[in-house]
């Protein structure tokens, strides 16, 4: 960072403090017969170089420049950043209309850019919801709470349990047609798939949303991902936890996943979050919602939820790697954890080195299971001697679940559950559509691989 | 398993037993008006029941078939099994042809499967490779060794440094016009990235190859990628370490990746291997090669090979996850390591909770540096104050390297630079093709995003 903590150094800070100009002001730049006008950004970079600086366009943009001795800079006097509507206007209930919670926990759809600074503020009241995205009333009567406002790789196991709980309080009192919570992408699908456990018996739908992109972007996914979710657990008949994002890149259509099978495949595009091992449940396209695959839950008032919010927060994911040292494994028998996801390699194998130790983790008590790091695909620990020498010592198998499901799955097991034992079993029965189970051998069939 | 070690228990068991048969002996099977032949397979999944057997079908598959009372099964008197022929042909040497070494470390593409246990064994000589696939020997004159007989799961980055010295060994004697390896695909990934960064200034290609089922499988993928990958390296006039394998589940065509950005990202697909943030290097279908990107190196029998086959093993993997603790971290800082590879989530973050030890594992000369658990992508630590406060704390980015990648090139680093904070900045600088470095802020372009 420079001197002043703007992130600016050398030339470009000499200009900009002999026109008196700080990171926030509006400025205008003719650098190589060409014009740059908008408000001037920080740099944080590792690295920086002293010949750039970073304005944020009108277009939402950030874009850097090359300065030289040339460049001429001014400050322009008024800043013309849009700022929303803050209205006192109360939505009139619409009786025809479902009524949908739309719950906001943070992350970048429940933010605005400071510009000022540049952060990201996740703070979103109702009333913002309707100044930022005035279309929702088109599809629902609104009831709008804020959870918490915090970034989703923040997000831990005790507030997994707050929003379940909030969510069935609400669900219990009978008014709710759906739920919509908007989150933060980075653990999104981790939390998708806590409520796909802690809230079985679903009468309603619940759809987590989230944006690539923050909403005061004119490229942002937000608007559309917020009216399509508010949409599905509105009028659909679905009863499941779903995740509704962007399936293209552009804004053309939607797809809903199942809570249980999705995870965020992309840093940064639109169409980040993919279902792993399965298909999408809708595809959202304007008003028109198809079922691709059958839910699991028709949407039924009557149900009677079922609330299991407890999660234990002494697991672990460990992804194996050539030269992984079985101490690690050790570690965390030697400090009470109660299980460990493997993600190992291929079919679910790991380096013999770790063998011992998974075995001393077993023979403690520990639930070890094994996923795989491959991502796609199904673990299969029965084709070479690496994967059946990890089943004789008792590692369980978690077949087509991904790894993140896995992680989340067994630490609400191991609060629900009276055994290990007992967690351990179940981590190979489906409850919430997480697994697929294969009979074992299937009948015959030439056309199927048997892996 | 079954009292006998068969794995099967029963009625299965009993009607087994009263026939005589064993593991490994061919029998025929009348069941609900179809008839089945095979070799019966062992049992070893956990839960087995008592009511199916496993044979392997003589077109390569196992299948499971339900047995109850009525079923009729046979022993019947001779075994079928296709048994490779092991003449003593010598291959003459085709002066027109080029000269591949092919080395072997095991894995599937290695392997048979042994019809009496059903266990895969990794062993090919040279002869094994001429009885099972001749058709190599019209695209080279084969130099083949055996350099390891292992899983590749169980590789560890002293068999790098193995496999790294006898290639540079064979290269330097300059009788070899390209190399060819085959290694289980469980961390073919890995050893493509070591082999990218200890053989620099490669004067000739070399061509990593697996295969996904065992190459005495009707289905097996070994013959074509070995004939694909022995043509590649033979006759193209690239000069980089790639890993060979199909690019379609049928048998149409196969990809060259470039080794230091390619996944596995399926368990058992034929087409599991594929770039991540770049395209494949080349598409070759039968005797057509095309070029789809362009080599770093081309093939130059002049330049000189650096060899740097060293790896430091104490650099651990480290995926995050909601809950986390910081005392996993702590750790490796305790345990003597050197580094850590964090797969942090989204654009590169970790949950606040990690914060305080990632500062104390820099501040005590680890290097520590960032990858995404999104897989694809490119982290960008610049745009959420999660992230800038984890460059602040000096937490190198990847940019868009792969973690295994990463991995593997951290491990190397550390082995080969003088001190960690030369490691640290080798790790954002591009050796290998492993990263592509955008400027970091490009010149204006309305069409591109920023992140």
């Amino acid at each position: 960072m420079g001197p002043d903590g703007s992130g600016y150094s050398g030339l470009v800070l000499e200009k900009l403090s002999s026109l008196d100009i700080k990171v926030g002001d509006r400025v205008k730049i003719h650098h190589d017969g060409r014009d740059f006008q908008g408000i001037l950004m920080p740099r944080s970079q590792v690295g920086a170089d002293p010949y750039h600086l970073v304005l944020k366009l009108d277009n939402g943009y950030n874009t850097g420049i090359k300065i030289d001795a040339a460049t001429i800079i001014t400050k322009s006097k008024s800043s013309r950043v849009k700022k929303p509507k803050t209205t006192e206007t109360v939505q009139k209930l619409n009786p025809l209309l479902p009524t949908v919670l739309v719950m906001s926990t943070g992350g970048t759809i429940a933010s605005r850019v400071d510009y000022r600074t540049g952060a990201v503020n996740p703070a979103l009241t109702a009333q913002d919801l309707y100044d930022s995205v005035p279309e929702l009333q088109d599809y629902a009567n609104i009831n709008a709470q804020v959870a918490m406002s915090i970034l989703s790789e923040n997000i831990r196991t005790s507030d997994w349990t707050k929003i379940a709980k909030i969510i069935a309080k609400e669900i219990k009192e009978g008014e709710t047609d759906g739920v919509v919570i908007a989150h933060g992408t980075d653990t999104m699908g981790y939390t998708a798939a806590a409520l796909s456990f802690a809230l079985q018996n679903l009468p309603v739908p619940i759809a987590i949303v989230g944006s690539q992109r923050s909403s005061d972007r004119p490229s942002s996914d937000a608007s559309l991902n917020l009216t399509g979710a508010t949409n599905l657990v509105g009028r659909t008949d679905v009863a499941e936890v779903m995740v509704v994002m962007h399936a293209q890149t552009d804004d053309s259509y939607l797809y809903a996943h199942r809570g249980s099978r999705v995870r965020k495949l992309h840093t940064s595009r639109r169409d980040a979050f993919q279902s792993v091992n399965s298909y999408p449940l809708f595809r959202i396209e304007e008003n028109e919602i198809e079922e691709l695959s059958t839910p699991l839950l028709r949407r039924d008032p009557k149900r009677v939820l079922t609330v299991k919010p407890q999660f234990e927060e002494l697991v672990a994911l460990v992804k194996t790697y050539p030269g992984i040292d079985g101490k690690i494994v050790d570690y965390f028998v030697d400090n009470g954890y109660r299980g460990i996801i493997l993600e190992g390699t291929g079919l679910g194998h790991v380096p013999d080195t770790l063998q011992s130790s998974l075995k001393k983790a077993v023979d403690s008590g520990l639930v070890v299971a094994m996923t795989s790091q491959c991502i796609h695909g199904r673990v299969n620990m029965d084709v070479y001697r690496s994967g059946v020498e990890l089943l004789e010592i008792g590692v369980v198998p978690c077949q087509d679940m991904i790894a993140e499901t896995a992680l989340v799955k067994l630490m609400w097991l191991l609060a629900n559950t009276k055994t290990s034992e007992q967690a351990g079993t179940l981590m190979y029965t489906p409850l919430a559509g997480e697994i697929e189970v294969r009979s074992e051998y299937p009948q015959y069939d030439a056309d199927v691989e048997m892996y």
